[in-house]
């Protein structure tokens, strides 16, 4: 033990202006740390600072209290088994948790997240999870998309599998649901129980100008750019198809819509219906989160003729499954749309949680979509 | 464009805690921006603040300056091309930049990073990298590899390809040589280029008591423990082969010595040496770099009659390569390392560059590395 903290030493004292923050140091407390009652205290060392916020999901946004040192520290009440997205605001400024290496991005921003018994990789059978570039027309070298293979894939080179299309939100990409989303370890946990079947899950880039994840693409920007009409301008739904026959040529599937299934939060719900609308014998299970269904414009050929559509995709005898918290912002627009397909006497399933536009509901609703898929 | 703004508007009203500190947020400024002639202008929004630094790799550490309003800015003179990485100080408090999504552990600290033209993906073919768990004694259920597969091997099923191991360093994981080494980036690059050939490179986890890098394992802590024996204890190096079969019955590798490679930077170094050692034919190339050869009790086997195992590797004929830095603080060992060698008689390459023990080096190494091998 010795000798390795002089080996780390030797490290710190080589990369002066670099390492010298590293979380050995014995001044950089322990933080996020979770209680065997599931409370949670964060802690931070800031003797020069006037005030420091704790906000997010842990506690709303509550003040943390300084020591007479400079040791700032805040202790939650007992919570529920979840992940749990935080930053501090140190004298006014976001900051994240310097003694926490744990952050994903939502959106734009960064956070913290802190795994409260819940979506860690326990110990059981693992999938595995590729970034692959795959061809698209229009993209010389491709784009990027992540794909968990369910553990065996390779051991098993006769055994062909379903997929599940998985989409991510406005401000999200590839990553998203396998970093907030906890999309491996879900799965992972759901197969190993016997609750799901083993699948393929492919989750592309949404935003269709965008090869890449920030960091990984062809672009360099620091930031993901804002919102802009490629996202939900026709298309990524469009070209969905290369994608699939991709798949099939590329995985061991079960190439028929009666093991396919497609799902996706907020935009990625958008990009699911109307995605099933355009090729209503493609998927056999069509799962909307927290949707938005009419967004803008929507000019594009794939938006046009949507009764027709809708009349073809039900023809088809989907299972359809609408998930959607009674707080979210798009809930009235989910009511409008299920009041339309009452209308028409069209068959769906749909599960109402509580809470609003948020991972937290996400990482559920896919809990359940993956146990109610595939078994007929 | 102004009805995506206003579904971004939802998306602010409904998670007012979480989300309202979004980029898109017009306050927070463009920052991390590279200009044309390769200077970097950091900025951020801190109107409360008493001071701002702006430290790491940039500019070393330098103060940033405020104007009227609050606006902190820094700008740097033109930087070669390389990656940076960077934060800022607080009011005497480390903390991130709020306004860049590029984000990287190093050691056990959080980094932002900038790409100052080099390391991005370009607009060329691309391997697939996998994070794949293989089995090893001890571990019910696996531990967790980086694996980067070459562009094209998906397509030619017929085709078989040699194997770099490639090792990180203490503080590091199966991620490191990914994100801040951005080894599939120069392995595209390289390849595609012609200057390598395309080849397998696996990435594992050298901690032996850690299963996966943090957030992804089976350990809940928010940041690494502290360097520990089970990091240079031998078990690493000991059950090093039982990866190398496991990589040859789950991938299409040549698998023989004269198309295996190990290489690794600094613990990596050491992990490389050991293995070698201790499996004289097992590889012919063979790049320690910025490496520790000697540190602690090392009353493993696997450390036991040096001077044998290295009569037996070297009768074996690898291509050993060198790298280090001039300012390393493992120089001196280096020099040690070398002169043992040559009094024996013993023929290797040696590299010395300047700089010290830091990714800089180790990228430009791996660049390297991946040119002279496989090339017989």
């Amino acid at each position: 033990m010795k000798k390795s903290v002089l080996f780390l030493l030797g490290l710190l004292i080589c990369m002066p202006s670099i390492a010298q923050q590293a979380l050995w140091d014995p001044q950089q407390p322990p933080t996020a740390e979770v209680h065997p009652d599931q409370s949670v205290t964060i802690r931070i060392w800031a003797p020069t600072a006037q005030e420091v916020l704790l906000e997010g999901e842990l506690a709303g946004t509550v003040p943390m209290q300084r020591d007479s040192i400079g040791l700032w520290t805040y202790t939650t009440a007992p919570l529920a088994a979840d992940l749990y997205l935080y930053y501090l605001r140190i004298d006014g400024v976001r900051a994240l948790d310097p003694g926490n290496t744990y952050v994903a991005r939502d959106i734009a921003s960064l956070f913290n997240y802190v795994l409260v018994s819940d979506y860690r990789s326990r110990d059981i059978a693992h999938g595995t999870v590729q970034h692959v570039w795959y061809p698209l027309s229009g993209f010389a070298h491709g784009r990027r998309v992540s794909i968990y293979l369910p553990a065996g894939y390779t051991d098993h080179p006769q055994r062909r599998y379903p997929v599940l299309y998985l989409l991510h939100g406005s401000g999200g990409d590839e990553q998203a649901w396998l970093e907030l989303g906890r999309a491996a370890q879900i799965l992972d946990e759901e197969i190993a129980a016997g609750r799901a079947c083993p699948m393929i899950v492919v989750m592309p880039n949404g935003n269709y100008s965008e090869d890449a994840a920030p960091g990984y693409g062809s672009k360099g920007d620091v930031r993901p750019g804002v919102p802009n009409e490629n996202r939900m301008d026709g298309l990524f739904e469009g070209h969905f198809p290369e994608l699939v026959r991709w798949v099939d040529r590329h995985y061991r599937t079960q190439a028929k819509a009666s093991h396919r299934a497609i799902s996706g939060l907020s935009m990625g719900g958008y990009h699911t219906y109307w995605i099933a609308l355009n090729n209503p014998r493609m998927f056999h299970y069509v799962s909307p989160l927290s949707a938005v269904y009419h967004w803008g414009e929507m000019s594009a050929d794939v938006y046009a003729q949507e009764a027709e559509k809708r009349q073809a995709l039900w023809k088809a005898r989907p299972e359809v499954h609408f998930y959607i918290g009674n707080e979210d912002f798009l809930y009235q627009q989910n009511v409008e749309l299920r009041a339309e397909l009452d209308s028409c006497g069209y068959a769906y399933r749909y599960t109402e949680s509580t809470g609003g536009h948020q991972w937290k509901n996400w990482r559920r609703y896919l809990q359940q979509v993956v146990r109610e898929i595939f078994h007929h």
